[in-house]
C-alpha cells in the first residue's frame, strides 16, 4: 500500500479567538482535505499549538500557492510555522558507539520502509558497525573522539552532517557528550535517548544509580539535546518493571528494549512534525 | 479551584471539505473561546467526528442563541450532534450487587467531587450496601431479581431510573444480565464493566477461563450494553500481569483493581462527551 | 472460600552452602507442607533471603515446637527471622488527612475481607472522614497538627497506636511529615505512599514539579518511612501516561488512581511478610 | 564481564513432603553454590515444579557425578527433569518470511552476545534476508513453500534442522502453518510469536480482527507450537494501547514492537530453562 502525498502544517502562536477558523478557512477555500488535525491551548502561557495533515493533491491551488496563502494568516496571528511535504524524505544522520540495539532497530525500520527516511550516513567513534551499515548501502564514517581532539572531532562530524544536508541527528546510544558548539548550532535537530527515566538518574551510569536506589521500574527518555546535560525537552518516555533479583547487567539488558522502543517512537513523532517545543517542554500530538 | 462553566459540542457527520471551517466560524463569530478541540476522520466509512469544549461565558450571544446558530450548520452537514452544559450535572444511577470495589471507588470519586455528577439513587439486587450508600445521603433501592421475576424486576428498575430522570446507568459489577427490553430502551446510556479483556472470555466466570487458558495478562473492559451479551461498543480496556503462581482467587483480586480503574475512566469519558459511537466501535477523544 | 491457617517463615542471613537444605530439612522432618517458597541470594553483600509459606496444620509437631526447632538453625546460620501465623490478624492503623482515595480504597478492601486485617482505629488531623470511618465500626481519632503542637501531637498519635497494639502504621495520604522521634520508634512499621515516581520529585508538590518538567509518565511510590524525607526503602512503584494536554489538576487526578493501587499492593506485600529490608533497598517476593 | 559456568536443574514431579529437602541436600552435600532457586506447587493437579541455578565449579564432585547423584532422587520422586550446562550453547534455528523486525531484533541480540546462543542457520521461504543473514556469517537456506510442495518443503526444513543438531526452532514471523508432522516431531522445541493477544483473534489477519472489534489494546503472544493452530502453551504476552485514530496499518506497526519484545523475552525464558510445560499451560520462573 502506498501512502498518498501529504502536507503537514504545524505552528504555534499566541492564543486568541478565531485561529482555528482562520486556518480551516484557508484550507477549505482551496478544498484541502484534512486527514488529521490536532491542537492544544496552553493555559499558563496562553499559547496555541496546532498540526494539520492534508492530502496534497486535494489542494486546488497547488502546494506553493498554499504556502503563500498561509503565510498571510501566519503573519497576522504571529505564528511560528512550517509546512512539510511527505514527498521530500527527511535526511537523518545516526550517531552510534558500540551498543547495537538502537542501530539494529532503526536500520530494520528503515529497511522495511516503516521509517520512510533517508539515512545519508552513519557516524561512529568506533569501527564496530562499519560492516553492518555498509552492507545496508549506507556510508559509514568513523570519527574517533578523545579528550584531546573533542572540539575538532565534533567539527568534523558537523562537516559530515552538513555535507549531506542533514536535517535530524539521532544519538542512537552515542556515548559522547556533544560540545556546546554543536548543541547550539543544531538546536532542535538533535535527538538523544537517555537510559533513565529522567529527571531521575541524570548523568553517567544511570542503571547503576537505579540499582543502588532499589527502584521497582526503570525507564528511558527520548529528548532534544540542549547545552545542559540531560535537560533537553522530553519527547517520549517509558518504563519496565524490575525487582530485587535483577542485577545491574539485567537492568542494562531490560533497558535496551525500552531505549530502542522509546527512541523509535520519539523519532517518528519528530519526523512527522508531531512535536512542538514549548519552552522546556514539548507538545506531542498523537 | 472552581472550574468555569463549559459547553461541550460533539457531533459526527459525513466527511467533506469545510466542516471544521464551518464549525469554527460559528464559534469565532460569537467570540467563543475554545478550550479543547478534537476531531477524527474515519477513512473506511467516510464519517467525521468532532468535539469542542468552550468557555460558556465567552459566547457573546449566550448559550441558547448559540444552540440555534449551530443547529443551522448541523442541518446543513447532516450532523448527529449535541451540546452539553457543565452547569447541569449528569444524573448517574449505579446498579450494584455484592462486590464492593467499583461502588467504593465511585462513591469516593463522587464524595471528593472528582466526579462532578449527581447520584440520585443506587439500585441493587441485594441489601449488602444499603448502609454505606445511605450514609452518603444517597437513596438505596433493593430490587431482588429471580428467574421468575426478572422481567418485572427490570421494569421496576426502569421505573426507578425514570423517576429520577436518570441519564446514565452504570453496572458497577451488577451481576444480572439486563433484559433485551431494558437494553433497547436505554440504548447508549448503559455502561458495564466486564471482568475480562474482551473479546476474550465472553460470558460467565472469565477469570476461571483465563486461569484455564494460562494467559499472562488479565484485563477488564468498559463497554456500552447492547442486546448481544458482552458485545457492546468498547470504551476502555486495561490489563495487569499475572503468572503461573496466581490462582483464580488471585486473578479475581488483581482484576478488581483493573475493573474499578477501567470503569472510572470509561465513565468519565462518557460523562465528558468524549465517547462517540460509530457502529460497533467508539471514537474516544482523549 | 476459607483460606487454611498458614505459617510464614521469613529470614535473611549471610549466604553460604546449605541454608536451603537446613531449612527444608527442619520443615520436612515435621511433615510441613510448603505452599510457596522464594529465596534470593544477593551477590554484592553476600546475603541470603528466604520466605516459606506452610500449611500450619501439616506440622506434626505443632506451631510452638516448630518455632523452637527453627530457632536452633536460625542461631546456627545467624538469621534475622520471624514466623507469622495467619490466624493472628495484623493490626493496621491508618493515618489520613483530607484526601479520600486511599482511605476509601483500603476500607473497601477491608470490608470485603480482601485485606484480612484488623483496623483498630483511624487517626486524622482533620474531621473530614469521621462519619465514614465510624459507619464502618472503626474508631476515629482526630489529632490536629499545627507548627506549635507537632511534637505533642505525634506523641498523642503514638499513644493511640500503642494503646491498640498497632503493628503497621499506614500513611494513606497523610499530609504531615512525621517527627524523627516517631520515625525512629516505629522503624520498619510505617508505610507511606508518595505521590511521585521516586527519586524524582522529592518533597512538596511533586505533581507541580512533574508538570513543570514535562515528563510523559507520572508515578507513585510506596516506601517505608525513615528519618530522611522520602528516602525510605521502596516497596512498590507504578506509573501512568500523561501528555501535554494534562494540567496539574489532571495529574493529581490520574495520580490518585496510581497512589491507591500502589499503596494497596505495597501494604499487602508487607502484611504477607514478602518484604525484607536490605540496607536502603527491599527484597519483595512475588 | 564474563559469566561463570552454570548448571541449571529443572524438573516437575508429583507434590509431596520433602522434595525441596531432598534436592537441596544433594546439592549441599557436594557444596553446590545456589545462584537462583524457584519453585511452584500447583494445587489443582498436585504437581511440583522447581528450577535451581548453580555455579558449576562449586560442585566438589564434578558435573557428571552430580548428574548421577541427582538421577537417584529423580527416580525416587518420579521427576521429569533435566540439567543444562551453560558452557554448551544452545543451537537455535530461525525461520523467517519477509517481515524484518523479529529477525533484526534477534540478530542484534546475538551479535552483542545478549543472547548467548549459536544460530547454525536461518531458513526462509523467501530470499529477502539472505544478504543480511550471510553478512552475519550465518548460513541461509531458502525453502519455498507452495500449496503443492508443503509436505516436502517441511521435510526439507526438518532435514536442515536435524543436520545442524537444532535444539530450538523459532518462528520469527514465519508466515506458514507448520505441518502436523513437524509439530509432533519437534514437540516442545518450536516457539512462535503470534500477532494477537491470544485467545483473542486466533488465525489469520489478527490486526484486522482487532481493528474491526475496536479494542483499545492490541497484543502479541509467544507460545509453543502444537498441532492445534494458535493453541499451544503460552509463554509470554504483552499489549500496547491503541485508539480510534489508528488504522490497520498503524496496528501492524505498533504490533511489530510488541511482537519482537515478547518473542525475545519468551525465547530467553525458554533458553534459560525457566519454562516448564504443565498440560496446556506453562510455569515460567522469573
Amino acid at each position: 500500500m502506498t501512502t498518498p502525498r501529504r502536507l503537514t502544517l504545524s505552528f504555534s502562536c499566541p492564543d486568541r479567538v478565531g485561529i482555528v477558523a482562520a486556518v480551516s478557512n484557508v484550507i477549505a477555500r482551496e478544498s484541502g482535505w484534512i486527514l488529521e488535525s490536532s491542537n492544544h491551548a496552553h493555559e499558563g502561557t496562553n499559547r496555541f499549538f496546532m498540526r494539520v495533515e492534508m492530502l496534497a493533491d486535494s489542494l486546488t491551488c497547488g502546494v506553493d500557492r498554499f504556502r503563500e496563502s498561509f503565510a498571510a494568516i501566519a503573519t497576522e496571528f504571529g505564528m511560528d510555522w512550517k509546512i512539510s511535504d511527505s514527498s521530500q524524505k527527511k535526511r537523518v544522520v545516526l550517531l552510534v558507539s558500540k551498543q547495537e540495539h538502537c542501530l539494529y532497530d532503526l536500520l530494520g525500520r528503515w529497511q522495511s520502509k516503516e521509517l520512510d527516511i533517508e539515512i545519508p550516513c552513519v557516524i561512529s567513534n568506533h569501527e564496530t558497525f562499519r560492516g553492518l551499515v555498509e552492507w545496508h548501502g549506507i556510508p559509514f564514517h568513523c570519527v574517533p573522539v578523545t579528550p584531546d581532539n573533542k572540539t575538532e572531532a565534533f567539527r568534523e562530524m558537523a562537516r559530515l552532517y552538513d555535507a549531506v544536508d542533514g536535517e535530524v541527528m539521532v544519538l542512537a546510544r552515542y556515548m559522547q557528550v556533544l560540545t556546546p558548539e554543536i548543541c547550539a548550532r543544531y538546536h532542535g535537530q538533535v535527538i538523544n535517548i537517555h537510559h533513565s527515566f529522567l529527571p531521575s538518574f541524570i548523568g553517567a551510569k544511570p542503571y547503576h544509580q537505579a540499582y543502588d536506589k532499589g527502584v521497582k521500574l526503570i525507564g528511558a527518555t527520548c529528548h532534544y539535546v540542549t547545552e545542559e546535560l540531560d535537560q533537553g525537552q522530553i519527547i517520549e518516555q517509558d518504563v519496565i518493571r524490575v525487582d530485587h533479583s535483577d542485577l545491574v547487567g539485567d537492568l542494562v539488558r531490560y533497558g535496551k528494549d525500552i531505549e530502542k522502543a522509546v527512541l523509535a517512537r520519539g523519532l517518528r513523532a519528530h519526523l512527522e512534525d508531531r512535536v512542538l517545543v514549548h519552552g522546556n517542554k514539548t507538545v506531542v500530538f498523537k
